[in-house]
């Protein structure tokens, strides 16, 4: 659970990083960064931050912000309504990201053993991308990512996201944010 | 026809444009930027530039690059395989875009009467997107768009793009471009 305090601060870390990076957001796309904690209390840790620039029944594009060495929890994207499950494409636009796909094998000998001391993995191939380097992860595939020192900017293309049916390997996992609601205060 | 010094010299002011907005190429990427004439030999009158970072059976994603004032041709994208056809999204990374949609009313009043001198548009209605800002086209729908006077960078998020199905409404367009050979010179 997060306050909106702690909500409020990742979404000013998250809009500052990408217009660092020259991404340009509209105000209500500002208001709307998602946060998402996983549930397990440690964003900074386990956690990453979300801009949804659309998500049709055919097309979603998202921008992924990660803070330095923040971990996206192991998951997969089943099948649903027929189709095979979401299809990702994972585009670094600035920093590193170490990403694990079941089944992959490495291709980057100097892949960095990135590791996070807690959460369930079983992922273990590494492919390093770097600014403007991409690859895509099939539908109902295991994977999970890992920003370097610096953080990272990361576009997602894909096929709908529908993030509610998403399968976590941890089972502690949570995938809707939960805000811890605050009494409004009295007015004076 | 495009020379091939054409085509060339287009890439590099392409990729200069892309470097200068923050968005990192590898080589491969460089040296593949498509460069779209319509076969009408006004490249910097009516064409684009392109750089498709995927393009599988269910989700394509590209870069566009316009140069000042240039328009992509009036087109729609027509059913097919038993799809309703191409649906996109276009988001405007920097400059400004007049974009022109089928059916669209009007929702910016200060709308600029952007013109071109040559070629056949019908879709009159006109949304101007700005850095951040973005517009859906449905499948088989009537548009086209041109860059502002200092060019600018749209991101396409899409389904699949099979570009050899494009309808265009300019009965003199080919889309793809045709690069004149030079004979090989002798070697000294």
């Amino acid at each position: 659970m997060l306050t909106r305090a702690q909500v409020e601060q990742a979404r000013e870390r998250t809009a500052a990083a990408l217009d660092a990076a020259g991404v340009a957001l509209t105000s209500d796309e500002r208001a709307a960064i998602e946060i998402v904690d996983f549930g397990l209390d440690v964003l900074d840790e386990i956690g990453l931050q979300l801009v949804v620039y659309v998500n049709t029944e055919r097309v979603c594009a998202k921008e992924i912000v990660l803070f330095a060495n923040q971990t996206c929890a192991e998951h997969r994207h089943p099948p649903f309504d027929g189709t095979p499950g979401k299809e990702e494409t994972f585009r670094v636009r600035s920093g590193l990201v170490y990403l694990h796909v079941e089944g992959v094998p490495t291709p980057d000998p100097l892949a960095h053993p990135a590791r996070v001391e807690r959460g369930v993995y079983t992922a273990e191939r590494e492919i390093v991308l770097r600014p403007g380097q991409q690859h895509t992860v099939p539908p109902d595939t295991l994977h999970w990512f890992q920003a370097g020192r610096e953080g990272a900017i990361m576009s997602e293309f894909s096929t709908q996201s529908r993030d509610d049916l998403d399968v976590f390997t941890d089972p502690e996992i949570v995938r809707a944010t939960i805000v811890a609601e605050v009494p409004p205060q009295p007015r004076p």
